[in-house]
């Protein structure tokens, strides 16, 4: 039995994300480096701002953090409560995990990485897709809590796998993505009309997330709004390669798309969304999709 | 008004258009290489087996051919009868819609490219997807025709755009068929659960049509069911590649998934399914995706 | 025996090239569509400047173009001599040597494709390389005329072969360019010293002439001096890219260079030295090469 | 003043390296973990098989083995001379180096890391090229040490520059393998000459290590003699990759040549010569390169 849970990292998903769990549980405490944050959570969703070291004191602690490295860094030095489980919703690095996994077990916790994906919408409406990696044991018993946020909610592996399908998910966003941006300046060169173009392709064996909703959504009307930053694709692309590199496989495509959306992520403003990422594109044939 | 139609090029795709034709017209033509098939499809479905040259005589003329080269084989020497229609539904070559569309524009006739989309259960049901180039006044006489056999019909640009459009739909499902190759590899290689991580795939923004349709109807199941054959899809890569050339423009994604499916094409059967070029993957790394 | 040789083309190449001839034969021709440039070519060497038409009548016949569309153009409409010789040293297109040889074979004349590396420098000491393809016995008559202008005179094969060796060096020249830039770039980053670097590696096995001259002599000077314009290696690398494409192979690591070389050219100034591809490379980092 | 010298790691390069020791230097320890090859040393050169721990007490230690990884492996634990100065000839990781030598400053002792290249042939003449990272002062130091077996010898930089260097030296030479391979298979299945083509080149702006040894020696004569292993050349490019993606940078070239050297290596015997990366494109194409 769950009595009570911990949400630490309250950045525009984990706010969200955090909001659903007093509905499911008795106690819940939430914690954030900007503490203010997490005072005005408690306000608004009736969750306890408590210290870091109190906060980990609960049955599961959720982290959803920017990077593997600041759990790490968060992780190291606190001292947990044997049998709790900590599920990291962070998007991180698989081999991080396997360590966070190995350290939490001489304290008797058991680490799931357990990225999601939805985007803020499905954060704030707790539809999120979460897929997990760790003790399969660990992840029956997180089970309710993860239902508290999520929908649709996998057990795909051991420790990392998790985060392994969330680095794939996302790098074949970013093949999707560039192949699009070049397939439709391409069309646009040749006088095509672009909408009716989409509409054909999304009824056909073409389509794609990115054909679906980024490019009507976030291209053609040249709104871009910033909800996942082109510097985190980046981040995202690379663990997927190094996934790559460390089963000593080849993978052609995922190489030179980590490649353009690094370019794309240097030449672009940090405050970039992703689907920014069509102006490399856009800057070598000075066509603009839209 | 449409009095009379004809369909060239009974097909695993051309023989079920042409059956929906009767529904909607008085009189209809058909017309094969070999000619049984014709003479079999008028059996079945009430058409009229013709020569090649009574066939043209009529209002509208479809022509389902595999190659842009072959109806240009078979157009060279024609009479036609001035303001018919002809609506090439060939995957074809933008250049040569161009050259056609010129060339019948002598004998009074409008050339439209307009390749379909939906496969043959499309075909069969006649909701296949026609992204139609050329006149725009010859598109509206012609609808009717189009209508009999698409379901969305989508007028998108000057000759030539109908074939574009095609081709940059199956550059995209050949990127994602080697990008989802590679990440599943992967995946696999560090253990993941390639089911359930396909389930999460595919309620993310990386999902296409590749991850919702062909890896668990043609690939995990090892099916490969020959329905569009993995040379065809060769030759539409080019095709894409060749309308990046003429525009002068840069597209590394699209130049390199053009090289591995060549190469995939190379190393397999001529009759092997598209969906068969997974197989170059796995021979490099020795991983079945099953 | 060669009484008369002509050289069309008088541009930075064909100029010198052409002031070797009168040391060789009695009568030399020269015509240049800016014919002010025939008639100062004529008084500093003593050639003829003579109309194209006459030019022609010559035993052997030069020409030195930027593409191969022009020499089709130019040829387009002639009246040669039966059993004259035509050398183009244009960096053409294999298949339009293949047409051109035929077409001029109606007239009883041989057309070679001969096109030529060593830069101006190489032009002004007759110490080109020449790379001919076409009738082997023409070859044989024709080498006093190439031996005039060139060092090493290669017959590699058929109508065609010596433009495809041509651009094929021209796209292993493009190759180096880009992994030479991406790799020095990357050293950069990490602090190296870019000069004692590479003195190593002009002694190792990843030296290129573009580590031995281009690197060195073009790059890390800043000099970039426009010998051979950046838009006409992307056209060759074009070439190379349609070899492949037409033999139906897999050539992955020509297929991107043959992008990001468009993607340079596309970004610069059109009156480019090919060097300035590594500016692509340059703006994606930052990083400047010197 | 070097009074002592020691050499770790008696393999096909390090045997012949540390040969020419003994002539230039008073005491030479010698050691290698098959410790029958360090006494069958002593008795051809003669230098002095000890152990490990003695060995390590020279003024210089030079180490030559297959990784980095082997080399830390081989350091952790042992006591050194303070004073005394570290080479590690091995073709390693720039991470590891400023590791290595951060952790012997402790001990105060100073590492360089050197890698070499020239191959057996410039072992066994003290001709190698050899790129230093380190400590300036401790470079001017050992350079009499460098000296006995090298001829060109340079400081390139801080720690890992050396090793930085060599990467990408590597992966240049691994570029050119590809784009060889990738070329010269297209003229053949063009027909051209691949003699006569290869020496048009090599006088030509496309020539490199690869167009001047490796093809005509190792390829077109099908001998393919094992100097160098494919695995390592395909680790070297690792080593590249990560330096690029350490950096943040973008190269599609290298990402991509890394791709292909491992799908090749993948497909190799482990005891391949990397030369035989060839095979992957002869694969694909059913051309043989001869």
């Amino acid at each position: 039995m769950i009595h009570s849970v911990a949400f630490i990292g309250l950045g525009a998903m984990g706010y969200r994300m955090a909001a659903h769990l007093p509905k499911h549980f008795e106690t819940v405490f939430v914690w954030n480096r900007n503490f203010s944050k997490a005072e005005q959570h408690a306000t608004e969703y009736g969750t306890l701002a408590v210290s870091l070291q109190d906060a980990v004191q609960a049955d599961i602690i959720f982290s959803c953090l920017p990077t593997s490295q600041d759990v790490e860094a968060l992780i190291s030095g606190l001292e947990l409560k044997a049998g709790s489980i900590w599920i990291d919703c962070t998007s991180g690095v698989p081999e991080s995990a396997k360590n966070l996994a190995d350290a939490l077990q001489t304290q008797q916790v058991t680490f799931l990485d357990a990225p999601v994906s939805g985007q803020t919408i499905g954060a704030e409406n707790a539809t999120l897709t979460i897929m997990v990696g760790g003790d399969a044991e660990a992840f029956e018993k997180a089970l309710p809590a993860l239902q508290a946020i999520g929908k649709l909610i996998k057990h795909v592996g051991n420790s990392g796998a998790g985060f392994a399908v969330k680095a794939v998910n996302n790098m074949l966003l970013a093949v999707n993505l560039c192949s699009v941006a070049e397939g439709f300046t391409t069309l646009k060169a040749h006088g095509v009309n672009l909408g009716e173009a989409l509409d054909c392709i999304n009824a056909s064996s073409g389509k794609s997330g990115v054909t679906e909703t980024v490019l009507p959504q976030r291209v053609l009307n040249r709104s871009f709004p910033l909800t996942f930053a082109l510097p985190l694709l980046a981040k995202d692309t690379g663990i997927a390669l190094d996934l790559v590199r460390d089963a000593k496989l080849s993978a052609p495509v995922i190489a030179l798309t980590q490649s353009l959306i690094q370019a794309a992520s240097d030449l672009s403003p940090a405050e970039s969304d992703f689907s920014s990422a069509v102006k490399l594109y856009e800057s070598w044939s000075k066509i603009t999709l839209e």
